[in-house]
């Protein structure tokens, strides 16, 4: 069941371009393409970067069956010729790309692709989809996670998930993020993460009274409870029948209950007064789980009213990123090899936030020495070198004039070679290992840029050399008019 | 490759509940679940069926695999007799649902269950998941096509897709709530959805030169050109580009340019002006394709401002339903047997709107008999008759006082039966008759209740017998106290 190959997730314009370049006998052209972004959803400083063992996946099993041949021949608008090149086609160029769990930042290269100009293009939709939806879902977690503070969050989505996929790289996003662990088995199971959850309201409503449901559950699960309060009153009923099982069922037989959930109402007072009828009954390390539509402003209203709650599960606002349900990377071209020598290529827009950085390029994170806090990133040429026992002089890339010298630093190159003539040569992290490098690498960031709602400004700056390369490409490419004309 | 068994997409608490029913001796207790919604999402009055197909495949196929019972084991939470049980498990039970296209409305019973608790119980994810994600999307493209008007919508969103599955299943969604095409050659090939499309800015790059550019492209496709034209100036490079290469390549071979694509800029002013450029070189029949982040608001706003557009791409506002991206599908218990007797269950809330309606239950749709347009739903129990030879009296389940008796009617019930004992009898319909089914019935409503913004409220109400029986259980199980206890 379900054995589907995805290959031709692709736009068709890319396959009318390749067949194109095809006929044009530019196929063994090599390019240059970058993935970056424009803004950080929920207008938050960095984003955190996944999705890369996705498409390392989609790129090792790059393959069009001859059942999808048959398809495109159907429409009528490729040569013979193309369509027996695209059936023997593999991706024999190379990646670089940023390691999942970093954080990253508008206009940065986060993905850098050297390949055929077929190859290059016809992956494009399930690179843009692979990153673009995992790093949507894991900086949204990380956002939620960071409002939570030392509260762990459980990412409880998969019903309202955009699908199954969502369902399940979003629960992998989700814990990238900083989630604790999920409520889908399929993605626990896959991924090695921690799942979590006890029961629904129609388990209550089976039993008709909620004393008995709950005293059923706490006999069958004496280690875990955790029952849910808010069936048919929370403060009247709910919260008084748990106490009285926890009384009776758990504790003359040495069980300490684990927690209650509630699922509606408003959580900071019903908490509070949770918390008070738990500890009045010798209760007080039993734990008061929160869920309901919960996104990052409301545990941040939670908390400014002092809600008593030890857990979070998080669904819909998380599983969708609700708030800002896209994540805008585009994957632009920027530079061509013509005699094996660089060509850099530019984007020229009416939107001046749309014209492309041109060129290859790396990306550094520049660290001070002392503090071990990052400084800024700065996007260089290939081959420029930073010599670390030197100064290195930043300028703003808007206000030229603003310009500000690092000493005592150290510098870290975020773009990774990933695949090499098309063979991976990168080894997958675990995601625990993702996990740890996040950490890492957010500890190294002041709480300012951190800040969920207006956070202060890191920054992304492109060397000397790159800077006069793009004014001179958009000198040539602009076309000059009267603004009346 | 990709050979998955989804089988597992559930929540914990489905098999934690499950394994204790399972213990306490109920797993052939037979049980009813709804599901239904709480309101459509953008304040649209109904929201467009879908997702059914995708539901009858999950349920064929459910089947927990010897891998997935191990890890099941390793949570140390399950019995192992339940664990064998789950091994062998199908789906023995009966589904009811609202056939795909179906306009329908808040509150209203969409699925409905009749199974033993456990299989009803672990359905629960992959139900809710298939119907939200793809009723979401409908909805939302059919919100966008009806502010299209008639100037056909195409769905260019796989880029930005939660996930391969959001890109698959949201072209066929889109598909279903009106788009006429797809760039996603995936979707294309697996549904029979057109596929469309043509060049990006990178062709444009890659030969310097706009006019080259476009020549090689007219020549590659004679029969299809349709030419991006803004990647450095919409108006002072690439209309002029444009028509000269329409006038050079195309006219003096006999062929008919068909199109130029806008992707940035002010759409309204920049698309009149390109109408004005392209008739008055001889192309009044070219056509003007705008795309750029466009959903229902925008489009109404270039129609507003006299835009000369003859096709929307429309990608990432439609496949994530970015201004309301969650679809808030809920399955809850509704009813048990009881010795073979039906036992209504209700859950109570301290939100009034979060009360469930109880019982199991028919959905009517009344016509007017004479203008064939849609009167109202009525929700009843499963057991009552309505007579079409007499009046049938409607009364506002939140006002009571106000009544309406209907005459002159037809009536259709929109729950059909799709498994029967666990087996599927329902012939899927194509998605051809899909969208028959929804333009037909889209035509029956009134365009009040079709209006994008503030529509015109259409009536679900109860059968009185239904709404007698909700309010003996609310008085039956409603905690009392008084305001200030």
């Amino acid at each position: 069941m379900n054995k589907e190959n995805y290959t031709l997730i692709m736009d068709l314009y890319e396959l009318t371009m390749a067949n194109a370049y095809f006929k044009e006998g530019k196929k063994d052209d090599v390019v240059y393409f970058d993935m970056f972004f424009r803004k950080t959803p929920d207008r938050g400083s960095f984003s955190i970067a996944a999705g890369l063992s996705q498409l390392i996946e989609y790129i090792e099993n790059f393959n069009i069956e001859e059942e999808q041949i048959e398809y495109l021949r159907t429409l009528n608008l490729f040569d013979e010729e193309f369509l027996k090149y695209l059936k023997n086609l593999k991706f024999t160029g190379d990646i670089w790309a940023v390691e999942e769990g970093t954080p990253v930042f508008p206009k940065e290269p986060i993905v850098r692709v050297r390949a055929n100009i077929i190859e290059a293009i016809l992956i494009e939709t399930m690179l843009l989809l692979s990153i673009n939806h995992q790093t949507l879902i894991a900086t949204k977690a990380s956002r939620i996670v960071r409002a939570a503070k030392n509260v762990p969050v459980v990412e409880f989505g998969a019903r309202r998930a955009q699908g199954k996929d969502a369902a399940i790289y979003g629960s992998r996003a989700s814990y990238i993020g900083g989630c604790i662990g999920t409520s889908n088995v399929f993605a626990g199971n896959k991924f090695g993460i921690p799942v979590i959850g006890t029961m629904s309201h129609s388990w209550i409503q089976i039993f008709n009274d909620e004393y008995k449901a709950f005293k059923i559950y706490a006999e069958n699960y004496p280690n875990s409870t955790v029952l849910l309060v808010d069936t048919y009153d929370t403060l009247k009923s709910g919260i008084p029948n748990a106490i009285k099982v926890f009384d009776e069922v758990l504790k003359p037989n040495g069980y300490k209950p684990v927690g209650i959930r509630i699922d509606s109402g408003d959580l900071a007072y019903l908490s509070k007064q949770a918390r008070k009828m738990l500890d009045d009954a010798g209760y007080d390390y039993v734990k008061i789980v929160a869920s309901n539509s919960i996104d990052e402003n409301i545990l941040k209203d939670l908390r400014d009213q002092d809600a008593c709650i030890d857990m979070y599960g998080v669904g819909e606002r998380l599983i969708t990123a609700k708030s800002d349900a896209t994540f805008g990377g585009v994957y632009k071209l920027v530079a061509v090899e013509e005699k094996g020598k660089i060509v850099n290529k530019i984007k020229i827009s009416d939107n001046p936030e749309k014209i492309t950085i041109p060129g290859v390029k790396e990306l550094y994170r520049f660290y001070d020495k002392t503090t071990k806090k990052a400084l800024a990133d700065v996007i260089t040429l290939y081959d420029e070198k930073i010599d670390e026992t030197k100064p290195y002089e930043l300028f703003d890339p808007i206000h030229t004039w603003k310009q500000t010298a690092i000493i005592n630093y150290e510098v870290k190159k975020l773009l990774v070679k990933i695949f090499e003539n098309g063979k991976c040569i990168y080894k997958n992290k675990t995601i625990d290992e993702i996990i740890k490098n996040k950490n890492e690498e957010l500890s190294r960031f002041w709480d300012g840029v951190k800040r969920i709602r207006n956070p202060h400004r890191y920054f992304v700056d492109m060397s000397k050399k790159l800077w006069d390369m793009k004014h001179e490409l958009l000198n040539r490419y602009s076309v000059r008019g009267k603004i009346n004309e």
